[in-house]
């Protein structure tokens, strides 16, 4: 049994193989420079833990595992012209760098090779794992439009929130697990089973980094604490607020998403203090504990030893515990 | 046998069957709208006159032939915002009616309906069909990008600009043809045969519409003519043209360029009459011609009876006789 580290290390060789230094040069350059950026391959690492998990040959899943890794980067790529992100890991972002147009364009690239990559497997599981990649695309893309959608609503239920955040952010590692999971010929059950625990970490997760967002340590949290609240973004806090405040608070609430931006520290305290006295913090962790709970079931529920499972398990509970 | 009337009724059938009502909204409805607008639908029809030449199943066909309508509408899509154009085909683009990131995404999920359709046909087929389709969506991307890479650059040779329209404008229709081909169950050789044959059609045509721009019949051409020479657009001719002036005609035709756009009549006017007096209009026909008779070259290789080629035979010769 391989270790997530094993799996990384095995990502990034695979990574720095693929060689994209052809021309036209500003087709090329930036799938390299994206590739290239910091990342922690979590979507290419669970490609390889499912297929180990039902006992797969790693070298039958490595393309694939590389194929997810490439899409991601294309819908990052993509999703940073539309949400006109200056930075990606701290660094330029391609459009910045170069121009929306080099980044629509390389983006498009980037979509084929992770197709040619996706390709690169047995003619048995070739079909199955194709319609689950189109399937997955499909939905992160519809994720990433009601992302934007629900920026121009005020009336998002937690429902569509949940279903917003399955397709944009979950079904993708779902899919990884599910990707090696078929390729190493597990059963239909199991299967579904490994998709069903990577999407509901995968929401668990999502949910985590909007408590964090407002709650983490200050300390251990690297990134702008309150973003969130500042960008009056349509998180499970935020919306839960909305859904459960009435009377003054209600009024207070809508008081402060409407606050002017010239005092960005007494908003974020604010909010933050608001949502502490509506209680939404502990309705977050108590979703957050649902979906993980339902996650861990789902493993459970896998024809295989637990020993076998103990990698996924542990990453799973890692995913759970980090505090930034 | 079928003609090309039918083959259109049956594309536009198929295009009319593809729903893409559903929810969010704004990802699905500039897709119908993209498909919607009045088109030859050439592409899908020439992957089923690439099917019924080898006398394959028309039905077998029809999904990878709708894929490929899809897939170009995509790329017009895209091409679109680059070109920052605000018409398509008479109608309002996809990112002037909504808007650039509605664009972004509705064509990043066109290109994955269309490799979904890709996908609907048989398995003993579908890696080959599968695997052209990756190749051409990675050379029509790369052709894209060079187009662009050429606005910036004087020293465009005439081989760079026939590869740039080869992977921008020939070799979609050349793996069209294949793709029907190869469905049908044709062999390696006739399979080749026809994507040259589509792909030599293609530059063809590509140089015909350079002359066109130029030298068509006023009365007869639709759009404004002169449109390339106003916008200094690498064609054929003008590559040709920078390339064999000497002395005074190099002077004029420097000059010319750099005209600014205050009398635009004048410098259409002026350009044509250079041009004429260079000789490079013959020498785009001739080079056109080239292309088409190595076509017909191709087509003439294929191992089916002439009664079968005649509806190719025939869309080759109207293509090339159009004067519009």
């Amino acid at each position: 049994m391989h270790s997530i580290a094993d799996f990384k290390k095995r990502v990034e060789n695979g990574i720095t193989g693929l060689t994209f230094n052809q021309e036209p040069k500003d087709l090329y350059e930036p799938i390299s420079y994206m590739l290239s950026l910091d990342a922690k391959r979590m979507r290419p690492v669970l490609v390889l833990c499912g297929c180990e998990l039902f006992e797969g040959d790693l070298d039958r899943a490595i393309h694939p595992a590389l194929g997810m890794e490439v899409f991601h980067n294309f819908t990052l790529l993509h999703d940073d012209i539309m949400d006109n992100a200056p930075l990606r890991r701290s660094m330029q972002t391609v459009h910045t760098r170069w121009n929306p147009n080099v980044a629509i364009l390389s983006g498009d690239t980037m979509f084929v090779k992770a197709c040619q990559l996706m390709m690169m497997t047995d003619d048995l599981v070739v079909r199955p794992v194709m319609e689950l990649f189109h399937k997955t695309a499909v939905e992160v893309c519809e994720g990433q439009q009601l992302d934007m959608d629900f920026e121009k609503r005020d009336d998002v239920s937690i429902d569509e929130y949940i279903h917003m955040i399955t397709y944009k952010t979950a079904v993708l590692p779902a899919a990884c697990l599910k990707t090696g999971a078929l390729i190493a010929g597990a059963s239909d059950a199991d299967a579904d089973h490994i998709y069903s625990f990577g999407r509901d970490i995968g929401v668990a997760f999502q949910i985590k980094d909007d408590i964090l967002d407002v709650f983490g340590d200050d300390k251990k949290f690297g990134k702008q604490k309150g973003g969130d609240i500042l960008a009056n973004k349509k998180t499970f806090l935020l919306i839960k607020a909305l859904e459960t405040a009435i009377g003054t608070n209600a009024d207070r609430l809508n008081q402060l998403i409407n606050l002017p931006a010239d005092n960005p520290a007494l908003k974020v305290t604010e909010v933050t203090a608001l949502f502490e006295h509506l209680g939404v913090r502990q309705l977050a962790e108590m979703e957050m504990e649902k979906y993980f709970q339902s996650a861990l079931g789902h493993l459970a529920a896998i024809s295989v030893s637990n020993e076998r499972k103990k990698v996924l398990e542990g990453f799973a509970e890692g995913l759970m515990a980090r505090e930034v």
